[in-house]
């Protein structure tokens, strides 16, 4: 999977994930232009010399011009407007996103009737920070980025082909995560939500209201929060907005996620409230989870060696070929990453 | 501050807590010896020139004839038995621990009539690993290491002097956090066990309860698992039984804690599962939370010295001194260290 595959590339939103791709692509000396919608970030984008414009219409018109891959790196709320103005300006060119939820965007792009030019994507990377001013090479790094294939499997699945320009597309998007350092995990629209639900979501969810038990506390709790207290709450410190994006387009994910959560923490509080308090349950079957999801991690810890090796199993394989879209379902049963040739 | 405050010390127990305080004290050449029931650990610290003994009753006799400062860092479970061996071969010693708990000691140390010799302790700092392999020189450093004075505050508040023995073990308890880098927050038993509850034992039960979750999301959201995932879960690598001495033993502060925390995942849960989804007020507040939490944390962020500035208002306080136990509770308000002198 070389840079070869990748097409120019057109970021529109250049925050934190937009920004950082534009900075690796950029680092590789492959072609990367951009829009952002703020005068101020893309002034300072241009001054670090990147070609970047606030005018979407005319990055739009020289992405068709280039045949360029565009990369929709907007908020949530804002991903229909930019469909729109894809439909209007640019509407043969390959489409991919980094937004943190796949079915909304999913289903926006097909009321824009873009389903065949679209491959979902999404980095599972990122801090607290937002913004270009956040932005940094190297954030996706060993991270996973999720690879949506819903339209090939809908049509594998009626038996119908899947078309070569789609194909082509999809073998873009893995590229482009691999030249950022990440790993293309495939992954259908659901499956990601509801994944990202447990694994981000939750977290920031967590995140948020143990920030409020403990400012409860006042200045004695916060001076002897410790780690486990800054580990879990690290993330609340992310622009309320953003969360509120995440959150409330993947509510329908997250709220059965949120159900299993508070009911494990319903227990534990009737054991804890008992004559002779317990938290054997929970300690133990928490423990026993944790290792297990280290263990799936298998080579990442335990090697020796000083090149760190991906703890995600690895498939290879050739889109358009006989079976690939089944093989891409079988990856995905297994949280494996993919690699084209 | 200086270790010339400090007798002879003896720790009881030396898991990674007791372990790193000997290391401490040993790296600065102080006069430290130790108590330790697994024979593979002691012998593992003897081989590194460490002066441990598997002998309880032998070392005990030791640091009475010595005058030793001990220190309990058994688990919680162990403390009433290793009280009832200094009752019975070091009664004159001066006593400090550092348990996570602070009541259910105290309880104990008053049930053997130890209380005027008693200090309590409780050093913020850890890791999710356990036992005298994982200890480790400099764990303390610039954390806040709280240092209980409910038998002077008792006293004070009935108008009777504090005896001189119980200001100098006081004294040697701050003076024992000094040298191993921590900072002595005073706190009384009862707030310290409030206070833990809500950043630390809840993020224990947080972990563990986010471990199982996301657990359930199988091979995909393990791959998926990115940076808000495993800050909030690490510490549930932690020692099952280590989690359940902390939780259970502090459930009567920890039950009320974890009731607030499941209210606001509740109200979450209502308006995230609304016509139109919402996590307006949650990621407000939450973030708001964060920030203040953040902000009291002053100089610490925002000094451009490379000498780190603590966060934590300090208080010069002379024990003894006309007033002194009343500066101890102005200081706990403020979440302040104390520094004597």
């Amino acid at each position: 999977m070389t840079s070869a595959n990748l097409p120019p590339v057109c970021i529109l939103g250049l925050g934190l994930i937009g920004g950082s791709i534009m900075r690796d692509l950029s680092a590789r000396e492959l072609d990367v232009f951009g829009y952002n919608r703020s005068r101020s970030a893309t002034r300072a984008a241009q001054r670090e010399g990147f070609d970047v414009s606030t005018d979407l219409a005319d990055t739009l018109r020289r992405a068709a011009e280039a045949s360029a891959l565009i990369v929709i790196a907007v908020p949530m709320e804002a991903v229909g407007q930019v469909l729109a103005a894809i439909a209007e300006h640019a509407p043969h060119c390959g489409i991919t996103d980094v937004v943190s939820v796949k079915k909304p965007v999913y289903d926006l792009v097909r009321s824009h009737g873009l389903q065949s030019r679209y491959v979902g994507g999404h980095p599972m990377s990122g801090t607290e920070n937002s913004g270009w001013g956040a932005s940094l090479e190297g954030l996706f790094h060993r991270a996973a980025w999720a690879v949506t294939y819903d339209y090939a499997a809908e049509l594998d699945g009626a038996g119908t082909p899947v078309p070569e320009s789609w194909s082509t597309l999809f073998v873009q998007v893995c590229t482009l995560a691999s030249v950022t350092g990440a790993e293309a995990v495939p992954v259908s629209v659901s499956r990601h939500d509801e994944a990202v639900a447990r694994v981000s979501h939750l977290p920031h969810v967590i995140a948020e209201s143990l920030a409020i038990v403990g400012d409860h506390g006042g200045t004695l709790a916060q001076s002897l929060a410790a780690g486990s207290f800054k580990g879990a709450t690290r993330v609340a410190d992310t622009d309320p907005s953003l969360v509120r994006n995440m959150c409330e387009t993947n509510a329908e994910a997250l709220v059965p996620v949120l159900d299993e959560f508070i009911a494990l923490l319903v227990d534990a509080r009737a054991t804890l409230s008992a004559n002779t308090p317990s938290l054997k349950q929970l300690a133990e079957s928490g423990n026993r989870a944790y290792v297990r999801m280290g263990a799936r991690s298998g080579a990442r810890h335990e090697s020796v060696s000083p090149v760190k090796i991906s703890s995600r199993p690895v498939m290879r394989v050739h889109p358009g070929a006989p079976g690939w879209v089944r093989q891409l379902e079988q990856i995905e049963a297994l949280g494996g990453r993919v690699e084209v040739f």
